[in-house]
């Protein structure tokens, strides 16, 4: 079992290895080996197996040819140019998260293997005037470059899949809260930020009130799902290989309860509350009454509590000073 | 007013450009010049205005950006693989309707203008286990690469609208029947062969049984469809561009009584049922179930009854011998 993960750098990237080169097995089958791909050389992850980090430009078809080969079983394919970004940059966004994934899938398609293909799309494909709850059959109406690109992939997914190039499954993220490391250029980065850098003993802004709502799960669990996600049974994805990943609606208020509830009332202390228009603009059309009824029938699953992601945080990400 | 059509040698092209020929005016300005492109050169329009005809390879970036000007006010963007040609050469269908679409946006970004852009998508984009009836807001799930490449032209529409690059607004036309002309490779030519043919005296084969319901539109309806939507105020297209164009659904059998009514009993003597698994396997996913409420509530409209769709091919484009 070869495991490639291309935005094998990024966060999710990183954490998904990790918890592969502990579980050894996927899909039933011994690892022997995962490939981390980036822009950049992803940094190593140690593990009882062969594990090589390759640059990568997916933008590039050639780059990304370079990469595959038929002796790959699995492929996360999780690179994006994030929300925010994605709109200041707009090239940028059509090259990495469009035709990026067309590269992908059209070298994939080169193969005479069929790899299980697992894409991380975003709950950011929602928007518009359609009507709350979104359920599984809700039309996508995206309303940022971000959004439009990912359900772009989403087809891409699904066709490349029906035409049995690859067997393909994709999951709409939630918001990832807490999510470690430093800001990132994603419009939601501050609905972690406000929580790790204050849990870290530094200060935050927090850029909307304190009643916004929107739709959260914990970077533990989101690799649990992913990783139950290559799991899953082609024949149980049905027509549509493209689903929500399980989340929860919180508001920015119970995410600060639920800090001081694990971590007692010093952290919030440090938030301020500074409203900034450019990340409102963006973040107001999102959708957080999601109802992910396929996804839970096919095992996936949110966190428990707000207090759960306030403590993963604690015990996996928090850095020891 | 300068009105470049892509796909201006199809049958929907030319009826477009002979109907706004007639007109002479387009959102409340005169045509002053129309630009018919197509992979070939595409028959001469005549026109009291400035007729252009041009080749253009919408695959080659530089092809499409040669044909656009800061000139132009609307284009209409009909150029497509169609679906079973789509099925056979999946790469060509990548090429013209995801590449293709995308080129002429891109190209399009770079003018300082903000044209009206018109793009065709189609009823295929709907699918799978989606319950019917199909809305406004109903899960697109294509079946076909077809129909994936057309909601990622979509997808494209709206986003190159949000970032103000275009003007745009994109309509999911019904099958077109009965569509002069010869077969073309689209999985649905039957639909309109089974009655061109038999009302120019030939027979024609019928691939299903008579009881396959599909949803219809007349060429002339359409077209005027086509007019409208170029028409619609921007504003009232709210936060998605794309829409079904209305139609109505019918089976085989009531096509071929309409048929009976107004051309009498000879025709339908030459129509052949001999069931085909290939085409079958393409239709039998397709949605009839349609309710337009949005297109119609912006004054697009359906044909009353089959019988008009008869009579529109016996008036504007039966041959004449």
């Amino acid at each position: 079992m070869h495991i490639l993960i291309i935005g094998g750098g990024g966060v999710v990237g990183q954490k998904l290895a990790h918890s592969l080169a502990k579980r050894c097995e996927l899909r039933g089958q011994a690892i022997s080996k995962i490939t981390l791909a980036d822009i950049a050389d992803p940094a190593m992850v140690d593990a009882p197996f062969e594990v090589a980090c390759v640059a990568c430009d997916i933008s590039q078809p050639d780059s990304v040819e370079a990469i595959l080969g038929a002796d790959i079983d699995v492929i996360y394919h999780l690179a994006a140019i994030v929300s925010a970004h994605a709109e200041e940059d707009f090239d940028a966004g059509l090259s990495i998260n469009l035709m990026g994934t067309l590269n992908l899938l059209r070298g994939v398609s080169k193969l005479q293997t069929k790899p299980v293909v697992v894409f991380t799309s975003s709950i950011a494909v929602y928007g518009g005037e359609v009507p709350d709850p979104i359920l599984d059959h809700t039309f996508l109406n995206p309303q940022t470059s971000y959004g439009a690109q990912k359900a772009m992939g989403e087809l891409l997914i699904n066709d490349f899949s029906r035409k049995g190039y690859i067997d393909g499954r994709s999951f709409r993220l939630p918001t990832i809260s807490v999510r470690p490391g430093k800001p990132n250029r994603a419009a939601s980065s501050f609905m972690s930020s406000i929580l790790r850098e204050p849990l870290n003993g530094q200060e935050a802004i927090c850029p909307v009130s304190d009643d916004f709502p929107h739709y959260y799960l914990s970077l533990r669990k989101c690799v649990e799902n992913l990783i139950l996600g290559a799991e899953i049974d082609a024949s149980d994805l049905g027509l549509n290989r493209c689903m929500m990943m399980p989340g929860k609606m919180w508001t920015i208020r119970q995410m600060i309860d639920a800090m001081t509830a694990v971590a007692g009332p010093g952290p919030a202390k440090l938030i301020r509350f500074e409203e900034q228009a450019a990340i409102q603009e963006i973040v107001k059309g999102w959708r957080y009454d999601l109802r992910p009824e396929k996804s839970l029938k096919l095992g996936l699953s949110a966190d428990e509590s707000f207090r759960d992601n306030i403590r993963y945080y604690l015990e996996d990400d928090k850095p020891v000073v």
